[in-house]
């Protein structure tokens, strides 16, 4: 396939897991209304966060299906949906934890509370926890629904059974994740590098990658060792993508990625980068700068200085490069149709090139 | 029955319901402890803090399900126990809204991930957040896993869907009445008992009384009209429960209730009783005094003396009976046996009896 076809595969697979999204907030717009204006408002806003993404996870469940011979596109992207949603669900409840209030540019759901309560004349703190309150809320519906996708998908008995059970998975998974994550924020030695692949692993990667491929190739009645094999696949490139975000989050270009690179620098993000940078002696020069709310663009080059000496950016693309070619080889199985690489050779092809 | 068999009955409900929990914490703490040891210990405080309990919902769930002719009470305990499930999930959540981090006397999730970082020297509003954070986390698991006992039922095909969706109807409600609680706590004017009402009808009767009784009724292959009648019975028994609750949270007998009647008048608790109260010139009286953390035993007094004298108790007291009378009256009806009238009479009866 040239790139342009690739292109309009992913587009049109877009396009129908946001009519799957579209009828499912419909519906819930409807049940909504009967119990009052502000609850129809809560939805609106949910719906409003869960929109604007790339649908990555639903697209990479179409992704195996249709690479290993699917063809009930609309029980694909239903699935698909149902990670979408539990994304939504963990990414409402992640901001609540990490305190943000702005998610790409705009107020979050506990942003937009927290707006319209300050604006009522509510102090801060209380403005700000109500907020939260309400983000716990969106988020609880959130979850609860990204099951329920999955019924709506016209997929029954024992089959529907394996993609609950895949989608409890990733959800159990990714819980252990955000329970480490926040042990390492208030834990007073710094995480070592091999605790941040593995956080990243469970945090993130199993449901973006792992859990999506696998119930895609289940749907697609795979034979068990092709599911195998996309689950390497989705394990070992879902670390590579996160530390090659991390990477952009410090050295991207702010015009390419949308977002500045300062951010994870005045959070203190935790990241590979950062992890194996600490551990260096180069480190101590700028280690009170980091995490500083009030960090100016001179200090982060000042950071990027020391993690280029320090050989750390060095390091995290090699590790990067590492997870996404032994990604690669696990699809370098009998077990698996050409069409499958061909299928995921552009994004082994877009990590590896994004890192030197 | 006599009183006998009806506590014997409820003691074998409750046993094979704790069975069923267990079964489901078992083979959790089974797949938590591959993720690692702090992930089983939250599992295991997961499950402390859902047992203690009067398992109240499962034991609505068999209680109709029985009454109506079902045999098989392991399907019934299984879904009972989803329903469990949601409460613990419903309340973890509630108490990180309400900052409460205590509940039946022992540290809730958030307490205990509270204390744990003070004792390793953590600041506390830090210590807090972090209880708060892994409470998100332990709700979202409870939430996620209540479907999940659906599924361990043993039921499927269109009734194990019908399940799901009474359960998602019950949490779906619950989320709005939550949003509503939330709300009122920002508001400047009180809420009228209008909105006290639909508020916990909305929050706690749906998933505590309706949504298990007609899920216990359709499990038993009841007809509509029969599972219409004991919705509405939930209903209404649900909000003269709450409503009564909220009494004895003021007037009631500690040695009896076994909380203390200072805690919802120094959180200053929006009920049925001050919704009256705060609409009465007496009010103004004890107005500052309502809601204060440091609220003696004789403020409380002279609030009890005010709730009495401007007829909030009276009034409080007649709307449960109300309420009662109306779920009793629900239950005559054709479409239910006699053997669901005889289950069903003590609930009402303590209801009644409770209120002079």
């Amino acid at each position: 396939m040239d790139t342009h076809d690739l292109v309009a595969v992913s587009e049109r697979r877009q396009k129908h897991v946001e009519r799957v999204l579209a009828a499912f907030f419909s519906d819930s717009h409807y049940r909504a209304k009967a119990l009052g204006a502000p609850y129809e408002r809560l939805w609106e806003t949910l719906e409003r966060n869960a929109s604007g993404g790339k649908r990555f996870r639903p697209r990479m469940v179409m992704a195996a299906y249709e690479s290993l011979g699917g063809t009930d596109h609309d029980a694909a992207a239903h699935i698909g949906a149902a990670f979408e949603l539990l994304h939504t669900a963990l990414i409402v409840h992640d901001d609540v934890i990490d305190r943000d209030f702005v998610r790409r540019g705009g107020p979050n759901v506990s942003g937009r509370y927290r707006d319209i309560a300050t604006t009522a004349g509510i102090p801060l703190p209380v403005a700000e926890h109500r907020g939260m309150s309400v983000a716990i809320i969106a988020g609880d519906l959130a979850l609860f629904n990204s099951y329920r996708l999955i019924d709506r998908s016209g997929v029954d008995g024992l089959l529907r059974t394996r993609l609950h059970d895949i989608l409890d998975e990733a959800m159990f998974v990714s819980a252990a994740g955000e329970l480490y994550d926040v042990d390492f924020s208030i834990r007073s030695d710094p995480p070592t590098v091999d605790e941040i692949v593995e956080m990243e692993r469970l945090k993130t990667a199993g449901y973006s990658f792992e859990g999506p491929l696998v119930a895609g190739s289940v749907l697609a009645g795979a034979e068990p060792a092709a599911v195998d094999a996309l689950a390497t696949f989705g394990r070992d490139i879902g670390i590579a993508y996160q530390i090659v975000d991390d990477l952009l989050g410090v050295f991207g270009d702010e015009s390419d990625t949308g977002k500045t690179t300062l951010g994870d620098l005045r959070e203190g993000k935790r990241t590979v980068l950062l992890a194996h940078a600490t551990a260096q002696p180069e480190w101590a020069e700028v280690s009170g700068l980091f995490g500083s709310p009030d960090l100016t663009e001179a200090d982060a080059a000042r950071i990027r200085s020391v993690l280029e000496s320090a050989g750390s950016r060095r390091f995290a693309e090699a590790l990067a490069r590492d997870f996404a070619n032994r990604a690669w080889e696990a699809l370098v199985n009998d077990s698996l149709p050409d069409s499958v690489r061909e299928e995921f050779r552009p994004i082994v092809a877009s990590v590896l090139g994004r890192v030197r």
